[in-house]
């Protein structure tokens, strides 16, 4: 192993050292110490290995919560596998897309996909073993019988090695894949618990899914500094009031409509909370953070962050300064720019830029969408915000959809062309757009304002491009216009262009 | 920049947002806000970059603690240039051998050491550039005369290129610079975080030489979560407790001499440390400890580390179990082996093995040694320890073909001492041991066979060493004997000298 490594694996082998007989999880009526744990994956590799699961190989789980997704999170790290977790709250043909385009050799699953994976499997190649979490039925192997006491399998690992991919949101009606790495994992971790103050005390009630970055990265935090994990297979606003009393949680994370049913069942009274140190949410109304810290005591931390940032980029208490998303976190650099990628000055709006240990590894077998992503070696978060005066980040919102042009198949940004185009002397605004083309399909169209007394012929324009950018990137089409129509704030309405320009 | 770096400089830069007009560093009367603290940063490394500096470079630092430590540090972060701190209690010899080996373009130094430099300069081939902490005189160019409103210059930097080069225990007589990188600081700042609990409210006392790597781990901790570091130029007990109480101090980090010279000082009753949450050592006795946490109501963390593993591998509070050095770091993978590479069991001592993003980037110039050093992907320490079974580590010493005596918190190789006293043409044996010392923790004792019909007193043996190397490395202890044990190969028993001999 590289001499300056650690890995998600050495996290656990470090806490069955300092924690053995202390309890890593609990699931229900099953509690787990750190010594169980490790012992556990790495049965589990030494398992899975025999299964014929290799180094670089994907194992899907499609399954609700439970402490089983810990174990093989674990033996993946050890034996260098890419764990996928799938939202199985998708459509049929959704899931379908993931499987395929992840291609996994293993897939793990609740009995109740059963029907599922049964309508799948003929469909995705790339499957040879299923396991259930259930009774074996056919060639579906319980999972129970993988735990036994195999010897470990422990692979020659780098730090940013693919890890786990999560499923993101869609682009051109299809989710991607961000990979994550385990140096994402572990310096996520270590950021979160240097800011959070977290330690070995801490409990954190697992009730958000584990398909989800947010389900994942508090958890890991706090299980990287010895502490609890308590797990529910699904948010159930009853349970969660009984489980944080129960077990003393200290941490939770929420979403807009979790806290409020959790709210509704708490003030019924009965409960006692005071175990209850921190929330952690995203996007919730400064009201009902306020409610809630009363109605428990807790401290509210929140923050902003995405599944490509490893779920954290800033973090800060809401009492700070409420309806801010915090400060970039202790290994966070952000910046925000414009849509040419010029930075912007404190106070003024523009897209979330961010660089940093915990910038995902790309996104699954896309690699011209990486390289866009990750221009001018900065991860572009397709969110929108600004930095105050005091460094705050405020969230504004998602970019207006990435506009993509077509020409041919192949993919064009109109943003690169016009950068190029804004280059030319002569030219003072422009707008690039997609319009219908009888040989490529979609064509390329710049829609300009020449400075005054600027003489340019369209083919100049064009050659300008072609002789700056790959070819097939040059416009087809060039149309010079006395002003290009704005929205109120002064920026180009590019909606307005399309519908006033978009023939070819 | 790599999408997944966090340079030091970007460390500034965050705080610099995120607290521009907080003080960063106090010095005597001088106070810089963060702010401050970035744009001197920036304009040094264009003024730097002007003067001839480029990335790579060595800029060596011969000077007691002064704030523009700082600035260099960031500027060398900026640019990537490397920072040699040279530890100015050395002879004159040591100091040029660090010059030679470590081939600095320029050179910083206090006005007190224009001596040195002089006569050094013609020696010092790679030497271009003197710049001195005081009055411009001949080629002498004054630091305040780089300050200025350059232009920053920003390079390329990776996160494991070299940073810092700190010359570190001799082996066969000469030292040898440990290499770390932005990197290794980075990560170390962040786990030392996360595990002591840091944050913008603490304030840190540099009494510490800079050129030690523990005078820099925790203010550069303290530092990055965006507290202040207040500067001493050298260690003063009077002027210790007078900083704690006027500038409400928070963390110190003491060795042995100077944890029972503050003891003296606070017990004089006249001052109010209520500040000091913490105190922060290295091999300081229980004894001392529990009084000092009593005097001052702090908390002491004990620890282990070394100069190639970024100043801390292991850390805990002293209550927790008092005589260890604590459990291992959040990001460090240790282990203990025999003599062959041998995993041992808890309880079992051996060597002291690292791999972490902590662990250094080698030795200078000496890439046998580095492999030797790194063999088997661990970096091994020389130190000899072992866990018990809550995890805790015990140091027990120096590795027998490494042995160190460390007095006062310095590092001095038997070996270098034995080699100055064997120049003594009366002595013809000597074996050079670590034995308890009242004021430095321990002291180094000589046992000296002298040839037949030599006179030789105590303390002229004394200053014969103290002429040609540094003085704190001289012995403060000589036995004259007939003989020295001998193992069967005819070499000095060592162990068994101090079995006989190893009283002070």
């Amino acid at each position: 192993m590289d001499i300056h490594s650690f890995t998600v694996y050495d996290m656990l082998k470090k806490n069955c050292r300092l924690f053995e007989n202390a309890t890593a999880l609990v699931s229900g009526d099953v509690r787990i110490t750190f010594g169980e744990l490790l012992r556990g994956v790495q049965s589990l590799s030494g398992s899975l290995s025999i299964q014929g699961v290799n180094k670089g190989d994907r194992i899907a789980i499609l399954a609700q919560n439970n402490h089983n997704f810990f174990l093989l999170l674990g033996a993946a790290a050890a034996m260098g596998a890419i764990i996928v977790p799938v939202n199985w709250r998708l459509s049929i043909d959704e899931i379908q897309y993931i499987l395929q385009d992840s291609a996994p050799s293993t897939i793990f699953f609740d009995e109740n996909f059963k029907n599922v994976i049964s309508q799948l499997r003929a469909k995705c190649d790339s499957l040879k073993k299923y396991f259930v979490f259930g009774q074996s039925e056919d060639d579906y192997i319980s999972f129970t019988e993988l735990m036994g006491n195999y010897p470990a399998k422990e692979a020659e690992i780098k730090g940013n090695d693919p890890y786990i991919i999560i499923y993101t949101a869609a682009i051109q009606g299809q989710p991607r894949g961000a990979i994550l790495s385990q140096d994402n994992v572990i310096f996520c971790n270590i950021q979160v618990a240097s800011m959070m103050g977290l330690s070995s005390n801490d409990t954190y009630l697992n009730f958000l899914p584990f398909f989800h970055v947010a389900g994942i990265v508090i958890p890991f935090s706090v299980m990287h500094l010895g502490g609890r994990n308590v797990i529910m297979a699904k948010f159930d606003p009853k349970a969660v009031a009984g489980k944080i009393e129960k077990e003393r949680v200290t941490i939770i994370t929420t979403f807009p409509p979790v806290l409020r049913q959790i709210m509704a069942e708490i003030s019924k009274g009965t409960y006692d909370l005071s175990s209850l140190k921190y929330a952690f949410g995203f996007l919730e109304s400064s009201d009902t953070i306020a409610d809630f810290e009363k109605k428990t005591g807790c401290q509210f931390w929140v923050g902003y962050g995405q599944t490509e940032t490893t779920g954290v980029t800033c973090l800060g208490l809401k009492s700070e300064k409420p309806g801010s998303a915090g400060k970039q976190g202790t290994l966070v650099n952000i910046k925000i720019v414009d849509e040419y990628g010029r930075d912007l000055e404190t106070g003024e709006k523009g897209e979330i830029l961010v660089r940093s240990p915990i910038v995902f590894h790309g996104y699954w077998r896309q690699e011209e969408l990486t390289r866009w992503t990750f221009r001018d070696g900065w991860h572009h978060t397709g969110d929108m915000g600004y930095l105050d005066n005091e460094g705050y980040l405020w969230y504004v919102g998602r970019k207006a959809e990435k506009e993509l042009i077509k020409p041919g198949g192949e993919n064009v940004y109109p943003v690169e062309v016009e950068k190029v185009i804004l280059e030319h002397p002569g030219v003072n605004e422009v707008t690039v757009i997609g319009v219908p083309d009888p040989k490529f399909g979609e064509g390329i169209k710049a829609v300009c304002v020449l400075r005054p007394n600027v003489r340019l012929s369209e083919q100049e324009l064009i050659d300008f491009v072609a002789a700056r950018i790959a070819r097939y990137k040059k416009p087809g089409y060039v149309s010079f216009v006395d002003s290009l129509p704005k929205k109120e704030d002064g920026s180009i309405d590019r909606e307005k262009v399309k519908a006033l320009y978009g023939h070819n």
